[in-house]
This record gives C-alpha cells, structure tokens and sequence, in this order.
C-alpha cells in the first residue's frame, strides 16, 4: 500500500491527527484538509499535524478547507491524485447536536455529500467512514455486534452518522465501484504516547476524559456522575474506551481491506476493546495515574442515558486482522502526558514539564495516594 | 388567513400546481418557485402555473429557482414577506432514487437544508412538509396510524422524506419557534375539474395512473401486474389512492392549524381516504372512465413490493377537520379528462377535444362496455 495517497477529512482533529501517524508509519502519503472548527490553527497551518510531522518524520499536505466549499474541494482533488479517502470531518458535540441541529444536519450531511461527489468526479471510489455506535441507539443487547438494529438514536449528532452509514450503503447498492467501510468508534480517549499530540477540544469541553483531567488539574471542581444505581457493577454507566492510537491502526486495516478487497462494497466494522468500563473506573485510573485527586459528585439518573455499551469485536479481528491492544491504565497515562506537556492544549507556547509530568502552572496539590503506576511516574512503556 | 404569503416550492409541479389552486381560492398570496426537473417551463414561465391563474383568476409571483441555489432562495426571501412555506420540492422517482442516490440525498437533503435557513434568517417558522407513506417501508399493521413505526425504508426517495422529518422534528425540539406539519400522502392521483391541470411527468412515465392512461392511449402496450396471489380481495396489491385536489385542500387545512396553534411545534398527518383499491380495481374504473381498453399482464411477485397499504385517517379528522371526499371513479374522470383535453400534457398547444371528451389524435378504437359512467361522458360534477 506503500505511495498512495489517502485524503483524510478533519485531519487536524483528535482522532484524524492520531491517524495521520498511522498512515504516514504504515508508509501512506497524507493529503488532509480541515476548517479548524474544533481544532487548532496557527497562521493557516494545523499544530497538530505539524506535531505529527515532527513524529513522524514525514510531511503532510494539508489545506484549510471546508468541505461546505464544494469548488475547493472539488479543486483539491484535481490537484493530487487521491487513491482512497477517510472521512472524520464532522460537527461532533452530542450536547451541541441537540441545540443547533440545523448547523449539525448543514455540516455533516452536506459536507459528506460534496466529498462524494468529489470522490466521483475523480474515479475515486475508496471511503472508510468515521461513524459511532451511537447509531445503535439505546442496545438491545450486549456485547453489541455489527447486526445490532440501528436508527433509533437518541441524539442529533448519532442522527447525522446514522444517515450517511445509510447514504453510503445506498451509493455502494447503486454503483459497485464504490467500497466502503464504515467504523464505528466506541469511546475513543487516550493520546500519543510521545506526549505531542492529544485530545485538544476547542470548544467546551464535553468528552469524559479531557472533562476528568481538567478536574484533576483544578480547571473544574469534580465530575458529576448521573446514576449510580444502574444495573452494573459499581452502579455507574459503563463505556467500551478505546485508546485512540488503536483506533488509528484500526483505519490502516480498514484502508488495507479495502484495497486488498475490490468487491466489499460496503461494510461495517465496530472499533471497541469488548471491555466494559464504569466512570468510576476511568476516574480511579485517572488518579493513579496523575497522582491528583478527581472528585465527583452523584446525581440522579437522567432520562435518555444509556447505561451500557460496549462491541463485539470479532468481525474486525477476523476480517480486518485488527485489535484493540491498550487498556484503560494505559489511554489515562498517555492522556495524562499529554495533558501535562501542553497544559493548555496546542495553545501551549512550548511543550514543557517539570520533568515528573506535572505541569508548571498546576495549583492544585499533586494527590498520592501509594499507588504509585510504576517508578517513573507517568511515563509509558515504549511503543504501542 | 386571506392576504398572507404562502412560499410554494416545486410549485409548478403535479401536486404544487394543484396546491396553489387551492391556497389562491383561499385567499392566500402565493409566490412559487420551481427548477422544472419534473415540470414544464415556456421560457421560464411555468405553464402549469399560467394554468392555475387562468383557473382562479388570481396571480400566482414565480421565480425559477433551484434551492440547490442557497444566495437565489435567501434573495426571495429577503425580497418577499413570506408568512409560511409549504414544501414539496424534491425528485421522486422511486426506480431512479435507487439509480441515483447521491443525486436524490443531495437535492432533497441540500434543499431542504437551504430552505430551512432562509426561513429561519427572515424569522418564517410555519412549514408544511411533503412527506409520503413511504416512511412506514412495509407496513406492521393495516390500517396504517401515524403511530406506525417509521425508518424502515425500502427506498431511497423514502428515505429522504424520513430523514427531513427527523430534522424537522429535531429542528422543532431545538427551538419551539418552529411550527411544522408533515402531511404523509399515500397515492395521489387525479386532476384538477377544469382538465387545465394535471400530472405530466417530464421523465419517464412511472406512476400509476399516467401509466394507465398512456396504455389506454396505446403508448404502452400493457399495464404489468406484479404478483395476483396476495392475500388481497382480487389478488393484486392494494392501495389508497387520494384525488390531488383532495390532498390540495388537506394543505390548507394544515396550514390553518399552524396559523392557529402556535405552540403545534411538530405534527405529522396522513393524507389518505382510508380505502383500498388494487390496481384491477383502477384499471377497470379508467375503463370505464375512459372506454379505452387498458390490457394488462399478469407476473410474478416482486421481491421487496409492499403488497398493502392504506390510511388511518382519524387524525386528520379530527385535528385538521379534513377529509377526502372523491372517490375512484372521480379520481378517474378527471385524469382522464386532463388527459383527453392535453394529449401531449403541458406541450399540447391548443387545450382540445373532440366534444367528447376523446382526444383527437387517438388512433386506438375507443373500448366501450355499456357502462357509461353518466349520460356525457367523462365529464365531472360541478365543484369538487
């Protein structure tokens, strides 16, 4: 697969910037756009995948653009000669869904619809789709496989990746040239373990783990927890988290299926470990980690939650060759240094600690409580 | 509700056309846009539209618009105060959805999407939007409520229509400014009294009754029956088929409610008349109608075809004080009038016939039976 050229959507993102080494690693050439709507820019250029340059080693073409502007990224393909594309642009606050749908069902239907016709218009029919087990909607049953119902979502932005899976199984129906995969994610956390590049929301934070670290960095006092009296084994909701390094490897596997396999059209593989965590878990990890104390504080249930949710990973180790190999231990630890290395995100003027992983400015007192990870702090076994 | 602007789009199309009668004889000012992908244009002048104010004698405002064109539909909107749109814009082809299915998300989906904000950018928030009984896909239960499960699509012109009525519900929960109605039609067909309007399909002929009436006129050589086994009272599939001018009338009905009920936020209403008819039944009343022959073949079932499918229609009743009133044999002789009066659709030059109702360049021997519907012919009670 080495030298061909994959144009990757939201490439300046959490999940895009981490795949961008994977590719770049598994010998990919790069070409990505982003708008910078929830990611970081400076003067035009993306930090994050200045970071993953500096990884890597290898460049990345990337253009500011969003795929709203149909003639630039109709333009952008006429430039290079993409061979397979992967899709993560997309508006992706489930709390913001609600409010603003107009803006999310804009975004993310029409965005997807223009690189289509893109792809199209060059002859370039290989897709891997960035989409959610928040298709599945409230499970039915547990662990969930790729046969599970989807449709009944329970919030906007599960809606919009719901109605492109569907898009997409009717553009592969029409035309067999297409081939495509659909990913669904489930909790993606964690951060490259150079300590370089990480989750960097530009917006409120809303996801569970940069939410846990900005409590134990004393930017929020505790982490409300809704329920602790479900049906589960310390009462609190669980999540299948994956580590986002697994998650990138697992779109280079995609990506190999894809051209390896000419005829597949469509299909869908779910990205999870097969483990299910509680927020409990992911806080009393988070502390182990950080040595900083993570309060939180218990709510009533709130109507729509789901309780549970975590894969059934056998179609995509059998058919793509790939699995999750992190564990929760280790996403808190390599979120931890990333956190601790740019404790202001990409916005950070330079990457720095105080050479134990606690960041300069942290006010808050470091909490040790003995359980200690290993002797180095925070520092994570080599390679992933 | 006289003197309040109502923004019709597809309005120079088989149903817009027939709306705007209605809204005029209403008292409604209607400005309608069109792109003429399923409609006539004489210089960019809908003739269907020159038709409707030749019958009300009322002006309808027109622009050809695409609201693929977002700055040309925000422009109207700034150049008019509109009060309330009504929705029916959109390919529909059900074949060629399954052909083309990037083409009908993205002209749907895309236009719907443009039409919502300029609503919202000039504060318009009443919509009455075209849906189908399509979104129910293969009905659970007969007849069918509003209730009936949706999503379950078997097609991708039905899957657009249920994917704007998820926005639009999540529009609606999003801010309570919204006030929209989905009317859910099952079979339009028919034409208006005056046989000066109707339906004349641009593309390939597809729908039912223009189907039945071009093989009465010998174009077509047969009518092709799938499937005279089913658990139905003659074997063939059955529907409920609705006279346009009775869906017309249902769109003011809803229209009103929404200028009534401020707080209506979302509702969704069948149009239906509640009765079944298999396509024996309206092959035989068009003969009837027409005393032309309409051969017919029998086949096997087809994998996929909804074998029934008719409407509750309590809720329209009681929440819109609407119902149908014509029956098949009506929806009949006046299709069959438009069809005699414009041999050709909206390209005929002349509106002719030979007084009796039978055009003039048939050349098939008309086929009579005896059973004359009423002593002239075709033509129609006053009124309707």
């Amino acid at each position: 697969m080495a030298g061909k050229t994959v144009f990757v959507t939201g490439g300046a993102g959490y999940i895009g910037s981490h795949c961008c080494v994977e590719l770049l690693e598994a010998g990919y050439n790069v070409v990505a756009v982003d708008n910078f709507a929830n990611s970081v820019e400076d003067d035009g250029v993306a930090t994050a995948l200045k970071r993953v340059e500096k990884i890597t080693g290898k460049p990345v073409t990337f253009y500011k653009c969003d795929l709203l502007d149909r003639e630039r990224v109709m333009k952008i393909f006429d430039q290079h000669k993409i061979d397979c594309v992967i899709h993560f642009a997309a508006l992706k606050a489930v709390g913001e869904s609600m409010q603003l749908p107009l803006q999310y069902y804009k975004n993310n239907l029409i965005g997807t619809i223009n690189l289509l016709e893109a792809m199209k218009s060059t002859n370039c029919f290989d897709l891997v789709f960035s989409s959610s087990c928040c298709v599945y909607g409230d499970p039915e049953f547990l662990p969930i496989t790729e046969e599970h119902p989807t449709g009944n979502v329970t919030n906007v932005y599960g809606r919009t990746k719901y109605f492109i899976e569907e898009m997409l199984k009717d553009l592969s129906k029409s035309d067999p040239k297409w081939n495509i995969i659909s990913l669904r994610y489930f909790n993606p956390v964690g951060a490259h373990p150079s300590g370089l590049i990480g989750e960097d929301p530009t917006k409120e934070v809303q996801n569970v783990m940069p939410f846990i670290a900005s409590v134990a960095l004393g930017k929020k006092p505790h982490v409300t927890i809704f329920g602790n009296d479900y049906n589960t084994p310390d009462g609190t909701g669980v999540r299948d988290y994956i580590h986002i390094m697994d998650l990138a490897s697992g779109h280079v596997a995609a990506l190999k299926k894809l051209q390896t396999t000419k005829d597949l059209q469509y299909k869908v593989y779910n990205l999870g470990t097969g483990r299910a965590s509680s927020v409990l878990d992911l806080i009393r990890t988070f502390e182990l980690v950080s040595h900083m104390k993570v309060p939180f504080v218990m709510k009533e249930r709130r109507h729509g939650d789901i309780v549970s949710m975590y894969a059934d990973t056998t179609l995509a180790s059998e058919e793509l060759g790939w699995q999750a190999r992190h564990d929760v231990l280790r996403m808190c630890e390599d979120f931890w240094r990333w956190q601790t290395m740019n404790p202001n995100g990409y916005k950070s003027e330079t990457v720095a600690t105080n050479g134990n992983g606690i960041p300069e400015k942290i006010t808050k007192t470091p909490f040790t409580n003995g359980n200690h990870v290993n002797g180095d702090g925070v520092k994570a076994s080599n390679g992933h």
